[in-house]
């Protein structure tokens, strides 16, 4: 006996900033695995059974959900976000891929939602208006040198970059290199946007310049964007700056 | 008297894909810009004015839609997906950049949205699992040499790449050097996902080797996600085949 197993993005913090879909498929789920505070945000029915599962690493929570949807329930894995974006659609393709072979019966829905980039973008403009990137900080998957590499090909081939996980107690210095190698590679003054607790609420937004940037005032629920040598900021009287990155790049840009 | 200009993202192509933000934006509009085919999914109420805008450039768009606010209207500007993505957002800003000074004094709201590659990506499993970038193959607006440059950099960074504006009518050979170059750099194996359609409907979703991918098969309202070298097909029976890229890279990968 199979079941369903619903991997739902949420947003990006905003209760309204999700989808019907989303809506949906939380509605039809009988059991709910992810971080905490996603949940506590769900409102669910007395008959709804949120799974704690706080201290699980992603892939174990992901096989324990995949367990639970095989005996026929219908199972929901909460992301913030986009779940296909830094959050558990990619555990739930491992789990499937070295897991028990039923798991490849399961029926796996996954719904998308707005990753956080998006969100920030949105509230401080377009920095994200030509070609761009997204990267994780976290190297805890990864080698820093993979990092670093990625780092130095998309600014110097000129895309916007949106950091994602930038910094946590686990993981202090990781920001300040990535800041350095940016300083390297691309004038002082590029533009970088910088949402702050995009992940829960709608947190704040501001920018700065590239060499202005401190990593020790950034947290881990801020996404920070990066522009590219042409990011512009417009300057409104009585009202926040926009920021933009162009939709054009100069011959010989 | 100063307005209000909304640029709404839609979502991707079902209707239950748009959030409940952007529902609450369109009711809040009395007039509408944007592609016929994104306002005609929207039921407008007899009161409100679809403006069309079949014609026109999108910065001449977004200056119609802003000397339209300024007159103290509430205008929505509707992009399918996300408007920060290859959307209107940016034309928007720039349009302000350069125009009269008091549309710098606009409310202007941009209501962000689940994006083409997103909803591709969810269809397929997870291939954007790790570090991603996003690249329009439009050179309507950069030339073709920084294009090839940000595949070039993309690719041989380990980056999934997901293609925006593949192919039109009047930009026939561009995908088909896009991919010519991907072949220089990526094993012929690596996994492509197309997703067919997403800009409209749900469309269709599948995936090729990349030595298999031919460009005259593919069409404007596709979406193309060329994963990395680690990227993975799942196969289960009676189910479509799971595509993802990997969380993690191993040391020196």
């Amino acid at each position: 006996m199979s079941g369903t197993l619903y991997v739902i993005g949420t947003g990006p913090g905003s209760p309204e900033q999700i989808t019907l879909e989303a809506q949906a498929a939380i509605a039809a789920s009988s059991h709910f695995f992810g971080y905490k505070p996603y949940i506590e945000r769900l409102n669910l029915t007395p008959d709804q059974v949120a799974v704690p599962s706080d201290n699980r690493e992603e892939l174990d929570r992901a096989r324990a959900a995949l367990a639970l949807a095989t005996e026929g329930n219908t199972v929901a894995m909460i992301s913030g976000g986009d779940p296909g974006v830094f959050a558990m659609a990619a555990a739930v393709c491992e789990a499937i891929d070295t897991g028990a072979p039923e798991w490849r019966g399961i029926e796996l829905i996954i719904v998308p939602g707005v990753t956080a980039m998006l969100a920030t973008a949105a509230r401080i403009g377009a920095p994200l208006g030509n070609d761009f990137c997204a990267i994780s900080l976290s190297d805890n998957l990864k080698p820093w040198a993979i990092i670093e590499k990625r780092i130095r090909a998309a600014a110097g081939a000129g895309f916007a970059i949106a950091f994602y996980n930038p910094i946590s107690k686990s993981r202090p210095w990781q920001l300040g290199k990535a800041l350095e190698i940016l300083r390297e590679v691309l004038p002082s003054e590029t533009v970088v946007s910088i949402g702050r607790g995009v992940g829960v609420h709608r947190g704040s937004i501001g920018h700065q310049a590239l060499s202005e940037v401190k990593a020790e005032t950034i947290d881990m629920s801020t996404c920070l964007i990066v522009g590219n040598a042409l990011t512009r900021v417009i300057e409104r009287p009585e009202k926040p700056d926009l920021i933009y990155t162009p939709r054009w790049v100069p011959e010989h840009g």
